[in-house]
């Protein structure tokens, strides 16, 4: 991050004053003051009132909003309004707007209807992009740029047909090239000239795995080639201020994060859990640690959460989940906690979205938690330059997904971000703070390395696996890892294929399982339980079985292996456990260096200059008794938030408490 | 009604002698004859038949089934057929197609292919209207007209959009009011210019609420501009012969009957239950108390209903249905019984469609049954003058719906219907016979008024309803009602936000239930219930808590509360409750005048000026036997069904009394 | 078939080397030979590499391929590459491709994307055939000809409109005939003009089922044009050589495999069994006792099949069950057993679909059963000119399908494929081996006849139905049969319409059931079972009830009838009966001639000159052991498959004998 990082977390959230009149807008001043917000994320949507009709400027509201926000302490994100074209903007370029797969063209009336690769569209979002750029680079509000919103759209037009080809042709060089890797002599269909090759646009039948995975790879970097363009305008304008966009979550996002973290100052995501209770803290921990992961070591931002859970319907959370869901990202490395926003919407698609300011008013207990939230994170201040200590790495690679998602898998259930999921679930529960690795690169030095579902692997990814244990590191990686190449193309001679030397299996068939699945067990019992959709027929090849089936069609044969190699090992789980059992198999694989805390209670270890922050979230229903030494901490530790003494403090129910030397 | 109503009730249906041979015409006379038929519905689909060319007129069979029916003493109601223009339309003027969200152009193959928009369509229309009235207006036959068939279809092309933007000037004058009604500046939708708004068409992701109920409203008026333009030529060449058309219900609809009501000489409806038995019956008692009070005072007519089930299979109804059915609509203000069809189609869409005269032919048990209705029907003739006796109004707002339904509601499984129908099936349970209130109109004056999930309520509804309590009445109303305006905008301050001074609450959550739902209990135990899908957070602000939530996260909260205001008082109820807590909270709110009959009885009162009739139908599975004095009957009343005296008559499983003076 | 039969049976796959090196090819033939393969289909999915650019056609790989099976004893079936045209035809002819009821014009990227009436796709089409035809007519690898593959697309565009309205001219005559056979009186559908009439294209409301019938009627013999214009050019080119194309199944496919039958010189179909174990047994019998009966008394192939379960999951068969199935197609007249494919691909749509050489290579299970199975069926060479014995005829017509599925049934769930699929199952279980009857044609002279759910019926099927039973055979027809004419007209006058006279009965009422159904029961018990969806309201009209309703709205009508007609009888079953009431109805009708054998064991006999063969294929769990008298055999039968004597002769659980005079 170029700019200074924030003295305290930020707090606060998207502000969308064009909504009200500006009579409100005061009143919103001295609420914002009341809660203690330091940062409002403004002009998101604001295209069609900062340039009314094209090439007609309006930034006077802008200007008051920018003073008003400065005048009362909040620093401002700004942003580039280019999600939502104005309507004028669709009828002035029809061509630019989105066409389906079944080549329906999308009107204005919602949001993000512009084809990315459109030219015109390309060129309106520079241009008001560095009309914004160009006013407000010195405004002492601004903190941040904030470039477009939760890219994620795709369209199937012509603009986006020729967009493809010419990253087509970069990618394979040439059409043999393509047709090689597609393996269109399959269904007859070779390509003989470059202008044959198209979107993924409705046909006949099934689809040519292939061309989904790499048009989807190619939404990808269309975006960031949007992204990129507005991102250097700013840079230009206004070096130092860190230049943003905010991912969201969810397998209709066709980016891959991991590419686009370099090209940001500043890694941002928004975060809505889609269930209440536990499963939201374990989904905001598995967000956050993504999040710190795409950033490498640099410090990320939680740019969107909401004060209550958003779908299918709107519902509160919790007394207490708004801080603890909060802390919790600060926790795992956030700079702060904004949420979507300030204040509740009277109209519009989201006028049920919960906001820090909600319908009701600021005599309500959501303001209250808002402004109990804004109290406690500057106690937190001290964390924000601490490194989050991490006992294990994931491999997230977002080709697994697409690759099983977008054509024709083995099996129609498959589920890789669940799988994902669930092994960041086992090691949360199991105490461990888990990092993320990334495909095709140098694996963090932890020492367990988990790489679930990793359905495609290209050669490098499996060679960084391979060198990661050979230097000494746990690697376990579960069924299907290792099935198809980087184009999707199975690799032969018996699946787990670009893993085989490493696991030292051969598989030689998927068995999905139906109804009940199959039992698996260990030698002395260690690892009983079920593979529940999926098994595999494994044949040993230097590896060693740990645990087999028991019963069914592969009664005997090993479900769960181990092979020497290098210094390490490396483990292959080729059945679908549940989590108790794949708890047995991490565990055992390697132990976890703490007992795991008690059922509900999340605990986060940051190390810093000045020694280091524990935090501790009391999700479950039983208080909570610290004792320094299990935590590792020296027995004068304080808590930072209630200022008591560590030792024996007692963390109730849905409390928290940032532990400190 | 312009002219005169029937002497007897009008028995008959749909009759599409077209679709046969001549000779067949003439065993239909003689079966109608034996049935007792009085009133025919004809030419509803004929149009490719009376204009086989465009311009090119044949009436000649019209005129022989015209003068058939009268030799036979059977009325005419005389359909304009415009509900299915020919295929020679869709050739003619391809542009006056309806066109789906998607841009899809439909074509002809089925019915109701035209955009009511297209000026094409509006002229064939009048024009094929103008040749029917001219030609038949005096016809001896004549009865009735019957505008097109059903209203209900809707097209998001040109010429809507054109008419889409004509309707928003004239409701919202100023483009700067649209864009705040609408609350264009979320998501940068502000309209710069007219041009710019259309129908809502795809889009890429959530729609604006209020654009989408505009375009619900723009619709009804649409298509009753439609109406008007046809009913203008059809008064014009005969005055006194009243003009309708028939009302389907669904939420497809979209259609105010309130705003067409006094557009029609005559309310129809077309009632189709989706439940066989006791369901069937209770749905049939819905809709006749909504088209008695959409139609005001006035008489209205069951213009279709089936002798079968409709859907999704076809259906036969049990022994006695049929009539039970017919009398029930009858019992609550028809002025007649006609079904769809006379006689089952042989072949096209609907030739499972349950007829009078069965695929089988007149010796079968329907069409038995159709001649013991025939026989019936006259009978009741004394009751057609008499008003129908109501005990409790019910809000029904169409706008309410369109508002949960067509947007981004705050719960994705809210059912606005479903609320309204479990309101009158608990009252119609408890003996009540219910009227149903217009929003925005002073409701009649009866003890108890039931608001309904009344999600949408403009300053006017709330006016309304004030005054109504204030007048002595008791208000129910029950939750999410008062939440939004208008524009679908939520009034700030707390939900229940139009209602809030009058119910004495303010909501400050929704809380939308899960599994179990949760609790509900009176101080007691008189309202001991679930609150199953939907509780609140209720914050009293004048009211008296009735009852409160038990368990959960509102334990102890009110969950229903009573308010004095004015001479009456006013009830929330802020929980989905199920059918037996609700009927409790509305015998505490408004005791009923008599006792409830027995389960499965249904009776309705009519008064009139000879003395008034009571009518008994019994679903159920026992036999009910008369007490005159509990029926408020004098001893000496009489059974116009069975001729017999009152007193200590046996209605048995299945039967049909009809009580008089 | 013009050419000589194989002298055993063919064994082998498609094969489409193209997606492999040259080197590979080799390992092919080496492995091919290893596992006995006699034939293989090439060129099937080739068009694209074979004519590369329009006009320009590149036979020298194709030279090697055929040159290099020849050399190592293999045949070739050479396809026609039609089902997939290549990228640049979608650009050279974009009016041909396929367009969707929608209007949605498909393009490229999967296969199958033509217009088979489009004039271009059709030149194109004979064009390649022809320059194949000429190239490899006299290629001594070529046994076969295999044109296009598992016809079954459609398209609603303007190519499409324009041969529907030639075809209905043909079929119908005259407009007036049509809008009598399409009912088109109803909804106002009357054409005025052929240009009116279209594919049924998205329309507002429920379509005209004869429109939609026709439709489907006429996309078989618009496939079947295209078949034709291919199969005449290579008959031309190669007198000798039969020419096939291979059937799908499955409800999408509208193609009525009687009328192509005579057109084949061979009947070849695909199988995929949809569900493991005894179903998918179940699910080849069914396939090959239709594809035998198809071709009448000649032979057929099974030209598709795979070594695992194809979908929704690729999931592999177990031990065993590849021969089994295969040899159960020999055992059923079969002239071979093929597989899709030869060698699993790595990439495309299909990657996953099991093939003879799986990924893991020759070193697995599944290739070795391949070998297993080209080692076993040569010993079966003298079964392929014997006579497969039958003994029941089950009714057939695809027609019904399609008027049940494609329009607006009596009820939405009725399943004709699953009425016909339970009737063999019922039979196979008895031990008897079924024949397949063509509607409209004499039926063959067995001793009993089963009309599952013939709900479509033309007089020329009545009447050949009533010549059966008046030759002396038993009918047993099911619910809704006879209901509607070739024009999906109901026949008025009581439903079994067009078999009243026959059957003795008038049905007057459907009455679909829900929930637990009722109970059906004969006066001595022997039929109880339950109707589970379905019964009816029958009335005697000559017929004797055998069963009655028991309980229900139809307690004590007749459930099951039978008639005495001529020299045979004809039953009626009303109700949708369960697995064991229908065999005993059956078992009652017509006694089997042989007892049943155990539970899971299927037993095929066939009469041939040389005496005979009986196949016993064990699909249980249980030995059997072979009692010669009991399966009709001399003492000193032998089996072909282990060469050991038959009387004693113990067949494992998954086992197969093939024992012979």
């Amino acid at each position: 991050m170029p700019g200074p990082e924030p003295a305290t977390p930020w707090f606060g959230g998207d502000y969308n004053p064009e909504q009200w009149p500006e009579a409100v807008w005061h009143e919103d001043m001295e609420l914002m003051r009341r809660a203690g917000v330091t940062l409002a994320t403004v002009g998101v949507f604001s295209w069609s009132l900062l340039e009314p009709r094209e090439g007609e400027y309006d930034f006077a509201w802008l200007d008051r909003v920018l003073d008003l926000l400065h005048a009362n302490g909040v620093g401002a994100a700004l942003a580039t309004p280019t999600a939502s074209p104005p309507p004028w903007f669709t009828l002035a370029h029809p061509g630019a707007m989105p066409v389906s797969a079944d080549g329906v063209r999308l009107t204005h009336g919602s949001r993000d209807t512009y084809d990315v690769c459109a030219p015109a569209y390309r060129a309106a979002s520079v241009r008001i992009a560095r009309a914004l750029a160009e006013r407000y680079a010195r405004h002492p509000a601004l903190r941040l740029w904030h470039v477009h919103n939760e890219y994620g759209t795709h369209s199937h037009g012509e603009h986006a047909a020729d967009a493809f080809r010419v990253w087509l042709r970069e990618r394979h060089g040439t059409l043999e090239a393509l047709n090689e890797a597609w393996t269109t002599a399959f269904w007859g269909q070779r390509y003989s000239a470059w202008e044959q090759v198209r979107p993924p646009r409705a046909t006949q039948y099934l689809r040519n795995p292939a061309h989904v995975l790499d048009f989807r790879r190619f939404l990808s970097d269309a975006m960031l080639a949007h992204y990129r363009a507005q991102r250097d305008v700013l840079r230009a304008a206004s070096p130092g201020v860190p230049v943003t966009t905010n991912f969201a979550f969810g397998g209709w996002v066709p980016v891959d994060q991991w590419k686009w973290a370099s090209e940001l100052d500043l890694v941002a995501i928004d975060h809505y859990p889609d269930a209440p209770g536990g499963r939201a803290a374990e989904q905001g921990a598995f967000a956050a640690d993504l999040a710190r992961s795409w950033a490498g070591d640099r410090p990320w931002l939680l740019m969107e959460q909401a004060t209550g859970y958003t779908g299918p319907a709107a519902r509160p959370k919790a007394p207490g989940e708004i801080a603890r869901h909060s802390v919790g990202h600060v926790a795992r490395g956030s700079l702060g906690a904004l949420f979507f926003q300030w204040r509740a919407s009277r109209g519009g698609a989201e006028q049920w979205h919960p906001a820090m300011l909600p319908h009701t008013g600021p005599d309500s207990r959501v303001f209250a938690e808002v402004c109990g939230l804004g109290a406690l994170l500057p106690r937190l201040a001290g964390a924000l330059g601490a490194d989050v200590a991490e006992d294990a790495a994931v491999v997230w690679d977002p080709e697994c997904w697409w690759a099983l998602d977008a054509a024709t898998p083995p099996a129609p259930d498959l589920d890789y971000a669940g799988a994902v999921r669930q092994i960041h679930r086992v090691l949360r529960r199991q105490g461990r703070t888990a990092a993320f690795a990334a495909p095709g690169a140098r694996p963090p030095d932890l020492p367990l390395l988990v790489a679930p579902m990793m359905y495609l692997a290209s050669d490098a990814t499996a060679r960084e696996l391979a060198g990661y244990v050979e230097r000494g590191g746990t690697l376990v990686a579960t069924y299907l890892s290792g099935t198809v190449d980087e184009h999707a193309r199975v690799r032969a001679g018996g699946y787990a294929g670009a893993l085989r030397g490493l696991l030292g299996v051969r598989v030689e068939e998927f068995h999905p399982l139906d109804g009940g699945g199959a039992a698996v067990a260990g030698a002395d019992g260690a690892f009983t339980g079920r593979a529940r959709r999926w098994s595999e027929h494994v044949r040993l090849a230097g590896a060693e079985a740990v645990a087999r089936y028991a019963g069914g069609p592969l009664d005997g044969l090993p479900a769960v292996t181990r092979a020497a190699y290098g210094a390490g090992s490396a483990w292959y789980v080729s059945a679908d456990l549940d989590d108790d059992a794949l708890a047995a198999v991490l565990a055992a694989a390697a132990p976890p260096a703490r007992p795991a805390p008690p059922e509900g209670v999340e605990v986060v270890r940051r190390r810093g200059n000045d020694g280091g922050w524990v935090f501790v979230l009391n999700h479950g229903t039983d208080s909570y008794t610290v004792d320094p030494a299990v935590l590792g901490l020296p027995r004068d530790a304080r808590d930072a938030v209630s200022d008591a003494p560590a030792d024996g403090l007692s963390v109730p129910p849905g409390g928290i408490a940032a532990l400190r030397r």
